[in-house]
């Protein structure tokens, strides 16, 4: 981030707010969460609980997900191999700054797809990133049908669904799999969280 | 952003930490404070300035400039209108993410054009947006010349060129004029940081 001024008499673009002074600022490392699962499995409600325990732990935190990230950055894609792939980078490259900033990046998609995950995954440092399966069959998913999707989805509304009519790459070698079809959302966080204390995400 | 849950059984999308709870922590409103002037006016360097101030008064910041957004989230556009149209749509959105999330957005950009800067005002709500303009002549820029740009303009390799080659439309209006010509930086500074006062940026 530091840029040399090119004459000794002219100091320009001198970035002095380092990610390393903003972590200690913050008490805690900037990360990327990025909670991946069917629609339905509980990934937003889980970012949003995890949130709130970690804004009650002084922390900085952001969750991105398709209401704040759909209709604004990416409100101009659509669900074509191309915008997909538009729609990771701009999410990813915005995540990014985020975490040099500091913050606790919680994103909340469905991500079908490893490459694209594999994609999101190298905007930051290893180690920055922590992939968190949310594990629930479809058809828990589709009995519970929070928002009513599935069924448009039988009904033949929505051309390509996830898990009915689209894939569902499961995470091969995620860093944590909470099985949300089992736990309740207390116990999730819990696990969330005691695999984040593990990372030493707190403290810098 | 607080979503009802649509069953008395299910939470979902609960996002219980808001803007106000975010502000409360961080001890200070979000906002954009909007940097423009000509190529080698300071905008850059004011910017950064400004945020080592607010740093030291533990305030949560981020610059946004050509080095972090034309290479990264912006990447992919060029300098056509429709695709500076989008720079700066995406410039909006995402200080606006930040904006939400508590965070003083300092941007840096030469924006040249009042109805650009009056569509990235939009972005956020009244109060929000802090147009400062880098007040300095042609002639001061085109000496000083930091970056050998003015040099490169005018030997033809840049086509279109601020102040050269395509035109810089002063704010009529802005927030705060800082005369970065006659103005030291620390006095450019002292400027900005009294006008945040003012505003009541500090405290929530």
């Amino acid at each position: 981030m530091n840029k040399k001024p090119t004459s000794s008499n002219t100091v320009w673009h001198q970035a002095t707010v380092t990610r390393l002074r903003r972590e200690k600022l913050n008490n805690h490392r900037g990360a990327i969460i990025w909670f991946t699962g069917l629609s339905g499995s509980g990934k937003s409600t889980l970012a949003h609980a995890v949130e709130e325990k970690l804004y009650n732990r002084d922390c900085r935190t952001i969750v991105l997900d398709g209401d704040n990230v759909r209709h604004g950055l990416c409100g101009d894609l659509g669900f074509s191999d191309e915008d997909r792939k538009e729609n990771i980078r701009r999410i990813g490259e915005t995540a990014k700054l985020f975490v040099e900033t500091g913050v606790i990046v919680l994103t909340a998609f469905i991500s079908p797809f490893s490459a694209d995950r594999k994609q999101a995954r190298n905007y930051v440092s290893h180690g920055d990133f922590i992939e968190v399966y949310c594990q629930s069959s479809i058809e828990e998913c589709e009995k519970r049908d929070v928002k009513g999707l599935y069924k448009r989805a039988r009904d033949g509304e929505i051309k390509e669904f996830t898990g009915i009519t689209s894939p569902y790459e499961a995470p091969i070698n995620p860093e944590l799999i909470v099985n949300t079809e089992e736990l309740s959302l207390e116990h999730s966080v819990i696990k969330v969280w005691e695999y984040l204390e593990k990372r030493n995400l707190f403290g810098t």
